[in-house]
């Protein structure tokens, strides 16, 4: 175990630290998006490794919801931290529905203005957007039910092409293609079900795998940009609850109630505190020589015990679960 | 290999013997929706285990192309074969970019004319439709420069949610939920990029796999329903001479080039040839006690040789080049 590096995790400098960090993300009115801000902000403004400010943008319909997820935000940050938190909300909240190109760029305005083009590359920053909002689409239709070409064009909007427009205008401002841009790093919330199939749920299925596909197309042609597919486990949100309770398989319904009773529902913080703390291993392969186009993000991962991660910035998916085992397995190792 | 079955596989009963087959393939005007027409019809009308007769209904935009592709499908008969063919083409030719559920009924009614639902259940029946229509979608934009939604749209309506709902709508008729239905069969021509990423062409890599896994939860959802995703491998045919020379890469245009001189592309029909061989493979296990929902697709395949595809029906991928290599051992066993 002479190779294990688990134990020197916290020695490894943050990548945000001194840096100044812009952050979207989508659906953070609640449940994970909202638990991912607190956790975020707490990380970052932690010492040793805390960021120099952060500017959070925070996207959701639910404008109210998201003035509660802004306060809540602001007393996250660590105590007696130096960092300056800013927290911006996406007015009027943008319904991923009515995605455009020009509906994302009146979204990421608010944060573009903080950030003239022209200073990108005099300031040390990081820079984050998280996928995060979603709808669990038909709990009730079989595959070949869903017939209805507005209801499925619908569903892909708000939960694949969002996404992939939301990705391309933010990337124009902070990592302007053959630039020497900042670290930025795509984080989408993904799930199992990416992979592998529910019944009734084919609009959730289908538009996982398709997003997870995204994410790994963009790592192809954006390797300067560090990509992360990470599936936060069954978590008690309202999407659960619509699961639990309007899915059309009654047993399917009695497993989300008894995983619910007998504590098998993760609470969106502890899963958001895990995802966090994977942020942590991203770094820059700098060869110095210049050349903007060779540059890497590299995993900061113990060959040991997360090896299978070595690649995690080009969309491999991290589950929640896995992840709990390795940091269960350090723990012990410590112990 | 006492338990090896491969050479016994001509002495399985074809699943469509003596019956009466509709079938429907889209994207039949070229390429390998016309040589899967074309290898199905040889197939299916060649003793022993010929079908009793087979209605095709054609699918493309080109209706002049559709009309040669009918007429190679009547010479393609087996020569003295019994089955009566009879080949239907779409009017007006469906523009999958403008795909619904009307559109779709429109377009398969003249085959469900021919199959009055109330004699279905009177009729031996062998069903299959065929998801070969597909396009390209850009090979000169990364991933985040795909920011237009009215391409995105067009490429995920016609690549995607077009599938869905022609599927549904053939099913509604084909295979009504909880019938005891004939044995039906979706295929869908997949690709290796729903795997693996290729630069410059997130539309087809995402497409790819949101096709992949729509097959799938099909399979969950209907489990009466057999589905196969099938990889044809490289193929010249429109789509390869457009990556060939469109692609932004020129070292990705170089490489095609060079397959194409090497003779490493295949002709659709050797790989039409490889997909019509498994669709013999697919069988119903008839427990006989009348409950239709217990029905399910059996894999005839050889134990030792195949075992992989046990579960082939339930939406497995199967590429040709493995294909290939299970029927070149065959091949060097009985040589």
């Amino acid at each position: 175990m002479s190779d294990c590096s688990c134990q020197r995790e916290d020695q490894i400098k943050s990548p945000w630290e001194n840096s100044n960090c812009n952050v979207v993300v989508t659906g953070a009115s609640r449940g994970f998006g909202r638990a991912f801000c607190l956790k975020l902000t707490e990380a970052l403004t932690k010492e040793p490794g805390a960021a120099r400010s952060i500017n959070m943008l925070l996207m959701a319909r639910d404008l109210e919801a998201l003035n509660q997820t802004k306060d809540q935000v602001v007393t996250s940050k660590a105590p007696k931290s130096p960092t300056k938190v800013n927290v911006l909300i996406s007015r009027p909240g943008l319904d991923m529905v009515n995605i455009s190109e020009p509906a994302a760029r009146a979204a990421l305005q608010p944060l573009f203005d903080l950030n003239p083009k022209d200073q990108l590359e005099k300031e040390t920053q990081w820079n984050l957007l998280v996928h995060n909002a979603a709808t669990i689409g038909s709990v009730v239709l079989r595959a070949d039910e869903r017939t209805s070409i507005a209801s499925l064009e619908n569903y892909y909007r708000a939960n694949l092409l969002a996404p992939m427009i939301i990705t391309g205008v933010f990337l124009s401002h902070f990592a302007p293609f053959g630039s020497n841009h900042p670290p930025l790093m795509v984080v989408n919330v993904s799930s199992l079900f990416a992979m592998q199939t529910c019944p009734f749920m084919s609009d959730y299925c289908v538009g996982k795998a398709a997003r997870h596909m995204y994410l790994k197309t963009l790592s192809t042609d954006r390797p300067t940009v560090a990509v992360f597919n990470y599936s936060p486990g069954p978590l008690d949100t309202d999407m659960f609850n619509e699961l639990m309770l309007d899915h059309a398989d009654p047993n399917r319904r009695a497993w989300a109630e008894n995983l619910k009773k007998s504590g098998g529902v993760l609470i969106p913080d502890e899963s958001a505190r895990i995802c966090v703390s994977w942020l942590r291993r991203c770094h820059y392969n700098n060869s110095g020589d210049g050349d903007a186009m060779k540059l890497r993000p590299e995993s900061v991962v113990c060959p040991i015990h997360q090896k299978e991660y070595m690649d995690i910035w080009t969309g491999t998916n991290l589950d929640y679960f896995d992840a709990l085992a390795i940091e269960q397995a350090l723990n012990k190792q410590l112990a």
